[in-house]
């Protein structure tokens, strides 16, 4: 006692206190921290994060073997995106869009489409103004609005009351434009849309984008982001619309893509930006100081690979692949009791958990990271790695606490596995029927 | 005209005013998008930029194509950091900061040493906090500061006054301790250290760096960032300390690694910060958000490089090699008449310019971007790059504009190039002191 009095005495030192900054001090440890971990400790087959558990094409591994054995690829490369690769996105996208995209000044490549969020984020939102995120929203949306100083507002895609006998379908998701145009205020900076939509799988029509627009217009400070990851994941013949292509919205319009999802290599972690001038320019400027570059070897490789996909009739073979495994996985949830709403876009299936009932501590005592969320579609995520030996999901998680109650009779599914992957799924599942659990 | 108005009436559409955030709103192009293209144009030798112009090790080369080739690690991989890799790094850096380093507690990897600065700024730094930055600093530096609303404090490092006979090093630039604590307030929430120092060249001794640990321990507030990615770049038998060693550091010291600067692979872009779990906990929580997670492939090859490097006697090589090259560096500036401030560590030396004079518009209407700057290092590396056909970096790009003028005497140049490279560096340069610009 006398010792540690006199050792402070003699260090003149204060005792060090951490507090983190205001804006990342609500952070927690996500819902891919709860399930992932759970699900190795479990074996269970993960349908949890999106992420393909198959190889990518060989042309596109191959693009990058031999861009490292040729070498010269391994210094920092152009700030706001390698030229080959920004050359590349340019004269792919360009048709997309009905224009010349300009690729130095119309294109700011990212680490993948998450960093590009960020930055577009950082880029856009002063504190203060308001960010309008439709629930339920990639929760990944949320911690950079919040690193911004931004203040969300949300607004609710529901599904439109079942009628028997028509198929349940994503399309039965939607926004209603009153809610949206409510939310709005002079502080509106910035939208976030997200087509295809991860989790529902809506694929947005062109009247529906048509009406976002018109709300949009009436506000002169409003930017808005385009969240178009899944764009070549699409199906039944849904077409992938292209939000800065209505009439007047390039202008104000980033949309962002990602090599990740396209070509099956997220973990590359290359993605872009593509829009008007002044926005990307003050992108560009911010992601100088963020990353400062993205990585050389991995952006030659994207380059090859979209100079190459198209003679060899990639994106075609990519849908006709999802579409496959999208049947399969609606199939497999439907004869376990879990009716999915059909997605026709993306690659994630809501399955209904309103049948599923709990008892005493079932999926209460799971949580590894103790994040003690106990709403229905957590606790029946945890129970149905626990005791059934799959993991979706709650896609609660995707919306503000307030709305969170509106998600709880669903779970989210991913499809992009391997297709025995898909049927270990499908025969644990079924198992589902057979519990105490479930009520027919 | 009625055409016009009648289509406004009918669209209902007020124009869209694009402003960028006010945090990121001040951003111009960096120092870097000015004398890049500059030295390009003009095909001089760069020396401006400081990313090696030689291709990495071979075992380091082998382990990304071996890493793509054997498959399997193209998907995301853990947000913190992937498990092989910051297994490695706690293992080969445990001995250094003689504590064993928890691999998943007290190791976040980044995109670059730059995301690692970025991370760790926004997650200590709130709006209104105070930041030391020591000039000359790294430019990145202040980016990241502003994005998280602080506001940055400036301390010089300073040149003692030459004694005549005595060699010129970098040892003579100090920083005046007395200073240093006026620096501080209440609102002071980070420091920021740079060891070997960029573009000084500075290794600080153990007394700098205790002086420097007593002030911030009056400070219970205060974090600090010890920017340590020039670590293995000593030279002279100059040794470098770790601030996170000095005793009551650690719970404090946030340290930040590259394995760019490393294995001079800059455009793979894998840093990592290593420091104490609460501190690291919320750089890890920042970082889900911010690119949320480091590509897989590239994170695998540099754990294979820190398993196989010690036992390749890898370390030693490197220095040899970085201390061969500044010793020609330096030889070339000193007979050029550009006398160089020798450098202990990092890979730049800076070059004294006081006896060059510039005529007219001489340096003063090259700039690519516009950015207008015309000290006299700007104007100077102008020159050297249009006249003489070296580009080095104008140092005050390094300060704040109210300290700018303390550098104009200098030009930074980099020595992490090819021994052919810095000769013909060596030849252009000696053209120098035959110009009419150059005052005997």
């Amino acid at each position: 006692m006398f010792r540690r009095t006199l050792v402070q005495l003699m260090s003149n030192a204060k005792p060090f206190t951490f507090k983190p900054s205001q804006q990342t001090s609500s952070f927690g440890p996500s819902v891919w921290l709860e399930f992932s971990p759970l699900s190795v400790k479990h074996k269970s087959v993960n349908l949890g994060q999106g992420f393909p558990d198959f190889e990518p094409a060989d042309f596109v591994r191959d693009a990058l073997i031999k861009t490292i054995e040729k070498g010269g690829l391994n210094q920092y490369t152009r700030s706001a995106g390698h030229p080959r690769l920004v050359n590349a996105l340019s004269k792919f996208y360009s048709p997309y869009f009905n224009r010349d995209i300009d690729p130095m000044t119309e294109i700011v490549t990212s680490v993948g489409a998450s960093e590009a969020l960020f930055c577009t984020i950082q880029s856009v939102v002063n504190p203060g103004d308001e960010v309008i995120l439709i629930e339920p929203f990639f929760d990944i949306y949320l911690g950079a609005v919040l690193m911004a100083g931004g203040v969300p507002k949300y607004v609710s895609l529901k599904e439109e009351p079942r009628v028997e006998g028509k198929k349940r379908t994503a399309d039965g998701w939607k926004l209603d434009i009153n809610e949206f145009e409510q939310a709005f205020s002079d502080k509106t900076k910035l939208v976030i849309l997200n087509n295809p939509h991860n989790p529902v799988g809506k694929v947005f029509k062109l009247d529906e984008l048509t009406e976002i627009a018109e709300v949009v217009k009436k506000h002169p400070q409003t930017c808005v982001i385009s969240d178009e990851v899944y764009e070549w994941m699409t199906y039944d013949n849904a077409e992938h619309l292209r939000f800065a292509n209505i009439p007047g919205m390039w202008e104000r319009t980033i949309t962002i893509g990602s090599a990740g999802k396209t070509f099956s290599i997220t973990g590359w972690k290359v993605g872009w930006c593509i829009g008007p001038k002044p926005i990307i320019h003050s992108i560009a400027m911010a992601h100088q100081y963020i990353p400062f570059s993205v990585p050389t070897p991995t952006q030659e490789a994207v380059a090859i690979a979209f100079e190459e996909a198209p003679a060899r009739g990639y994106f075609d073979q990519l849908k006709k692949m999802y579409q496959a495994k999208r049947d399969q996985l609606v199939s497999a949830l439907a004869d376990s009791g879990l009716d999915p709403v059909i997605p026709q876009g993306a690659y994630f299936i809501m399955g209904d958990i309103s049948k599923i009932k709990l008892f005493g501590d079932q999926g209460q005592n799971t949580s590894i990271t103790g994040m003690g969320k106990h709403l229905h579609d957590w606790n029946v995520c945890r129970w149905l790695t626990t005791d059934i030996g799959v993991t979706a999901i709650p896609p609660s998680s995707f919306y503000s606490d307030e709305h969170a109650p509106l998600s709880t009779n669903y779970a989210r599914f991913c499809f992009c596995k391997k297709e025995e992957v898909l049927e270990t799924a499908r025969q644990n599942l079924l198992k589902v029927k057979d519990t105490e659990n479930y009520q027919k």
